[in-house]
């Protein structure tokens, strides 16, 4: 029987030295984003898959080295170009879903550079409050997006 | 430009005279679904189709009388059957989202009924506070599925 479900809400804030045109970028170019969001030293990437518009998924399969096939299956609700991206997803472990979630991702332009805001909204299937790891997953993901965007050029 | 999006979160609770598997059965079937969602005194319902699996969507096109028309599309994440229902939706009136949510739908054995617990984290995209009235209109439709499933029988 499955157990109650742990709702949490966090944000997470940054700021680049690009204009939010860039950052922006770097979510809807299924290049970029695979190389900042996918790909990490000890994940294997199975698939990634980015169909960056309101209505389209990305896909992505991966294993953490000697681990188990892991999913995380996002659906975009809303985009605003250089503004705004809302996607849901589910987290999913060996056929088991973990987790759901809402995020929220807001760019605005500040002193020549980017100030983005990311606020979660989660929904811990199995029972177990997991925003410290949460939390922290996106805060590397949102360092190594700023490695992509002083990268491109 | 983009306002800040307004996050929230509440819940709503309501007992059923019913066992799980039937209140469940009113989420799963389109039909009646379809009464308990979807129409209303006062509601004009353009298109209502349902695809109850996970990864799977919901789709609601309707217009309050004389009114502009609005739509909810609905992607189910979680499903474990007789006990939890994990989805995500979006609503948009006259081609602008104005919010973004996700929603948990547990249910429970309890003495012989069903307790329903309706989690919902929604994102409100236009910037203003609508948790009063989705709150209403969520407890609603809560109070018509009470309906619907003593109805059917």
């Amino acid at each position: 029987m499955a157990g109650p479900v742990v709702h949490r809400t966090f944000s997470l804030e940054r700021a680049y030295p690009a204009p939010p045109a860039r950052v922006f970028a770097a979510f809807a170019n299924p290049e970029t984003k695979r190389r900042w969001f996918a790909e990490d030293a000890g994940v294997e990437v199975d698939e990634f898959t980015l169909d960056f518009r309101v209505g389209g998924f990305e896909r992505t399969r991966f294993r953490f080295v000697g681990g188990a096939p892991m999913r995380n299956d996002t659906l975009f609700l809303d985009i605003v170009p250089d503004e705004r991206i809302v996607f849901a997803y589910a987290l999913t472990a060996e056929e088991a879903r973990t987790s759901a979630a809402l995020t929220t991702v807001e760019l605005a332009a500040d002193r020549g550079g980017t100030r983005l805001l990311l606020t979660e909204q989660v929904a811990f299937l199995d029972g177990v409050d997991g925003t410290a790891s949460r939390r922290s997953g996106w805060g590397a993901l949102l360092d190594r997006l700023g490695d992509a965007i002083r990268r491109v050029d």
